[in-house]
């Protein structure tokens, strides 16, 4: 999404959460630090200059830099460990573009989910650096029922919140600005990200899943990147990928519970595996669904 | 395997399963849905015409929709569950499908093991998806030795019983019957699926295993199909490709017991993953192993 | 490191252990067992002879024959899975190098790891093999805060002791042999080895990593193979591979930390997996870092 304006409304929306509760001010400075340093790390790896100006190894870079702060506690040794990860998740994001090229699809996200889970497991052996944020490690047990009378301004509230939640923000306004940043970038990307987040959320509301949750988003966030990537970025939009775009959201939440499940087995979150597992599961099947190009298209 | 008198017998051995005892007729019923539901699914993603014929894709969706019922209550969000499920693993299919023509080896049972490993873990989040039949998820430990006295009858029960368990049926006679139907379609393949059952039961016997789950059928199932997949199937049938089945099975054994510690810790059966991961590892291995055709051969 | 006086200088470092406390001389029975089946192994399976004198398949399966009795009570069961493990590794790293072959990437030490991660998961479930020196299998938890004065003696014990950790030895003499045997092949090789280990050290300890492991080599074994591997065997000598070596280091100590957060949560040892990982993804982003050729060079 490689737009100035759209960069500088994402971190408006950072620092309005920081400002009105959703995140904290670490989390909005994490995030700017790691896509500066991911960004220029890119430069003495002589990457492709088009990749480093379009931002694919500084989203990446702030999702980390985001995510550290959000999960660990703001001490000197976070930020030792900031710094290592967001170099380092340029490497990652190089290596995982060169096994993907032998199939022709994106490294999404993965290189954020693969280097933040590898700092968020380490910082269990280290007195230096607490894990306060991070969910506590244990045996997966069948779901609990959790009452809550749902109302409509709960599943539009629960749906906002996911968009938000994809830079761990917890905070429906930040969702909607959000919106508005993907919007200046494509209506109908922006569009499709919030009907995929409500999808999901309503679709975990029909499962049973915790309302606390679907309520923070936890539920949605996945699934918002999830629709707009297959409706919208990677195949052309029509009433064909609107169709896999929906069916690939349904797919998303079960991949969500099931991420979550193994993960919080070690005391990790999910962050955006369930995105990146089903939008490779859909492109590397689409040879055979379109013939269309595999060029992003905005 | 590509015949429908094998495809009507192994209905054949699911339904007297379903009425003498070793499965439900939920479970019959899922296979039948579970074939029809990714078979149909394939067509609209221009798959290609042959392998739908061949059942390439029908036999995936068979395998998830049987195990869904098997470690589910039987409610409507199961089902839509499976709907779902089996309209996916289709996708799946395909997705690997692509991955793997890079070295030119099959997915085997792959997609059926991830989509179905995918959906048990996700009940487990849900109020609506009751995993009774899944193991408790927990920690392991060392094994604690279990008295038997073992009869010839017993090696023979729980090698039949092996082969049954390659469909979730707990059932001697219904794993002749599946042999039976596996003769239909060659005798060498169907004589190697026993023996690799029989071979295995009696390693894991040697080994210490809990004999409750010998008998069971829990440790003969996935070498039941590397036998035939490395001494029949892929390789062509000789001496030499006995001998590595033999090997092959030896691994299976390993490979069955090093799954199911880590899948029961998430609450997971190990499925047929242990015959997936060591194939895969004995035909990326034959290039230098054989100068013979990788065609199937039956 | 196909060179005769390294290997006998290796079999030295194990059986001075073996003699005078840091191992067993089961461990080094193991090991010469293994390098024996596993090379012999590869010659009926018709692989290329140049690698096969390399020490390749001989490498790993050393490091199998000496993993099963470091963790593994002496009984004839130990043996007969170390034999079937020692053949079936040659397989593993046969089928590694035909999928690695698509990005022109080394096996490593990643056949040694994915063969005892599964023999050693396999022990838990078998009563003829007990698992005495595997971790006890638990879920991870934040870190416990141990006192211990460092001294330098401590520093130089602990980053001696990691390169014999690499052979399963907890011996700094032998550290030293092993380091003597490196310097025979390339001593800048050697001089990388030990600053790496060095380096790690340091590193787990400004994180407050447990001062017993950090003396135990259970650090800075990983980085010890990760330094030379980046900084001189793979990349050519220069300041550049030198830092990307020093920043290799850096990160495997991450990667060594989650690695054991999720292998202890299956009582599993790290082996050298950490190495793999990072050694990889350094590997592969690569072709942006140098334009050398990718040819070993001692």
């Amino acid at each position: 999404m490689n737009n100035p304006i759209t960069g500088l409304l994402n971190v408006a929306a950072l620092l309005w959460a920081a400002y009105f509760g959703g995140t904290t001010i670490f989390v909005a400075l994490g995030a700017i630090l790691g896509t500066f340093v991911s960004t220029i790390t890119a430069y003495p790896l002589h990457a492709d200059r088009e990749s480093i100006r379009s931002g694919l190894y500084g989203f990446n870079g702030m999702l980390v830099g985001a995510a550290l702060p959000t999960f660990l506690d703001n001490t000197p040794s976070m930020w030792a460990l900031l710094l290592l990860a967001t170099i380092t998740v340029t490497f990652v994001t190089i290596a995982l573009e060169r096994l993907l090229s032998t199939w022709k699809i994106p490294g999404l996200t993965f290189p954020f989910v693969l280097t933040s889970w590898i700092v968020l497991l380490a910082t269990y052996r280290f007195t230096a650096a607490a894990p306060a944020g991070l969910p506590k490690a244990q045996l997966i047990a069948p779901a609990v029922a959790v009452d809550h009378v749902w109302t409509l301004g709960d599943f539009l509230h629960a749906s906002l919140t996911s968009v938000s939640q994809v830079f761990f923000v917890n905070n429906p306004v930040s969702g909607a600005i959000f919106l508005f940043a993907l919007a200046v970038h494509s209506r109908w990307c922006a569009l499709l990200a919030a009907s995929g987040a409500a999808l999901a959320v309503v679709t975990a509301w029909l499962l049973g899943a915790d309302p606390t949750l679907i309520l923070h988003g936890l539920w949605g966030y996945s699934a918002a990147l999830t629709a707009p990537a297959i409706g919208c970025i990677f195949l052309k939009p029509s009433a064909r990928s609107l169709a896999l775009s929906a069916l690939a959201v349904g797919f998303t939440v079960l991949v969500q519970a099931a991420t979550a499940s193994v993960s919080e087995t070690v005391g990790l979150p999910a962050l955006t595996f369930p995105f990146v597992l089903t939008t490779w599961i859909f492109l590397l099947a689409k040879p055979g669904v379109e013939s269309e190009s595999a060029e992003p298209n905005a």
